[in-house]
């Protein structure tokens, strides 16, 4: 099979497994490879597709190349619509562009799921930056091949698929200039870790993180099911029942935890922060406190009292 | 607090979390400053310490550096041995030397826990390592803390530390060549993969890979702990129950298979195989078979019938 046939039955495998037969769907289109080879592949795979262009007006010329990869995608068939977004800047240039990206296309769906061209070489690049976290299989899980409404066809084929596939159906994808800026840590997971990786480790290293990957969602679904199965006994007005979840095992116990946290509006809590309240949990002599955020204006700490793990004020 | 002080204080630790106070430990002294560290700190926090040091017999003069580090165990307080191994050559040099060791240390401990000099540097590596075999969790978990008679009390700490504390109690600790040989996977992780992934990632990767660890094997621990409840009920006369198992989270169902193709005899089956037997158990219309190793004299496979997965012998 050529490449572009690859991707046009990866993406009907998709389809099949996720969405009602010949079902509308948008594609997040860049104008680079994957997303070019995934609006050709849907098209192909005989579905209805609206190409969405986001442009983030961060480079100049960034508006005629949207406009080109929208006027390609009508060229193959699509439809296609050009969005338009104002980046801001918190929490760093890419995660803001990110933010602002998905905003646009959730707005522009009109009730369609949105396919994304992310590759097992994205999925790879993501399980690495996860492992700076340090927070265990949820930082290292990766991407959800779906996820209502964002659905990921290609996390199972390799970047090098839809650069072939595109030569092979005559498209010339745009190349982003930020893909080769070693500023983006991004752009070094791909261009210096995973080459040195594969070349240490003889091979493979890519299709290993993805097979890592789908692992580590299956475990993290079937323990935060489990962690669900708790929560209502553990829960007690706003405090933390511990005899209800001293004798589950760490694994569940530390996620109840960890949901409780985020009840009692912390922000998203540490490795470090989930094992110290834990271990008010699991130590009857624990006279300890310990602090969470989630609120500007005061120190917020857990305490054990008696039974129960609760919040307290604590003026800063 | 010094080096030293932290070793010792962190080899008390793990004796309170895991053994009888003031029980008799051997500890496995390569004469490298993590094992000489070790046995240093288990010393100053009172056990009574034999040290074992392997002679694996495969560099010039490995009998001298056995025979030193004996006497300095010694000069310390501890009572020592030398282990004279002949080293094969099954699965490679590294493993073939890993498991002449570990034999030994075992026929040698008398009833004693064995103490290893593994360093969060080393965890790192094996985290890393198990990247490339992609089978999630298990793969990437690392190195226990405990597992009877085996402990490691220094996964907390760095390698520079147990340098650093060797420095300060006078001990020259041996440098061995092999730790420099760039043919070993794991020196090219340590000397080439970690600091860079440590520079791209912008630091603290060592201590985030070992959290990662911790926080998977307690996963591992309370996923497979419910694969075996299901077991007694999915396991029939050698043959696998599907409708046991068709409803369960497929984490838990996955670990099923997997404990059912080790009881009938499949080597450790790779992600690969566990996800096409699998496929068995939940697609209703399968008509595949999938082989499974575990034999020599025959090939084996996994077929559907009915309601059971079973084995069938199939020539060569």
């Amino acid at each position: 099979m050529d490449a572009a046939g690859l991707v046009t039955r990866t993406v009907a495998d998709f389809v099949d497994a996720h969405l009602p037969p010949g079902a509308p769907v948008c594609v997040a289109l860049s104008g680079g490879a994957d997303s070019s080879a995934l609006v050709a592949g849907a098209l192909r795979a005989g579905l209805p597709v609206c190409a969405l262009v986001v442009d983030h007006g961060l480079q100049d010329g960034s508006a005629g190349v949207a406009a080109a990869a929208a006027d390609t995608a009508r060229r193959l068939g699509a439809s296609a619509q050009v969005l338009t977004v104002e980046v801001g800047t918190a929490g760093g240039l890419e995660a803001a562009a990110r933010d602002a990206r998905y905003v646009a296309l959730d707005d522009a769906r009109d009730g369609r799921p949105v396919l994304l061209g992310h590759t097992a070489d994205d999925q790879a690049e993501t399980v690495l930056l996860g492992l700076a976290r340090g927070s265990g299989a949820r930082s290292i899980a990766g991407m959800r091949p779906w996820r209502e409404p964002w659905g990921r066809p290609l996390l199972g084929i390799r970047r090098t698929d839809t650069v072939t596939a595109c030569a092979e159906l005559g498209l010339q994808p745009h190349h982003d200039p930020h893909n080769d800026d070693r500023r983006f840590t991004r752009v070094r997971l791909r261009s210096e870790v995973l080459p040195l990786l594969d070349d240490v480790l003889h091979g493979g290293v890519v299709d290993a993180l993805g097979r890592t990957a789908n692992a580590l969602q299956a475990d993290l679904d079937a323990l935060d099911a489990l962690a669900d199965t708790q929560w209502p006994a553990a829960s007690v007005d706003g405090e933390l029942d511990v005899e209800t979840i001293r004798g589950v095992p760490t694994a569940i116990r530390t996620r109840v935890v960890r949901r409780w946290l985020l009840a009692v509006g912390a922000t998203e809590p540490t490795h470090r922060v989930i094992s110290a309240v834990d271990a008010l949990v699991t130590d009857e002599r624990s006279r300890g406190h310990v602090a969470i955020g989630g609120d500007p204006t005061a120190r917020r700490v857990v305490i054990r009292s008696g039974q129960r793990l609760t919040v307290r004020l604590v003026e800063r």
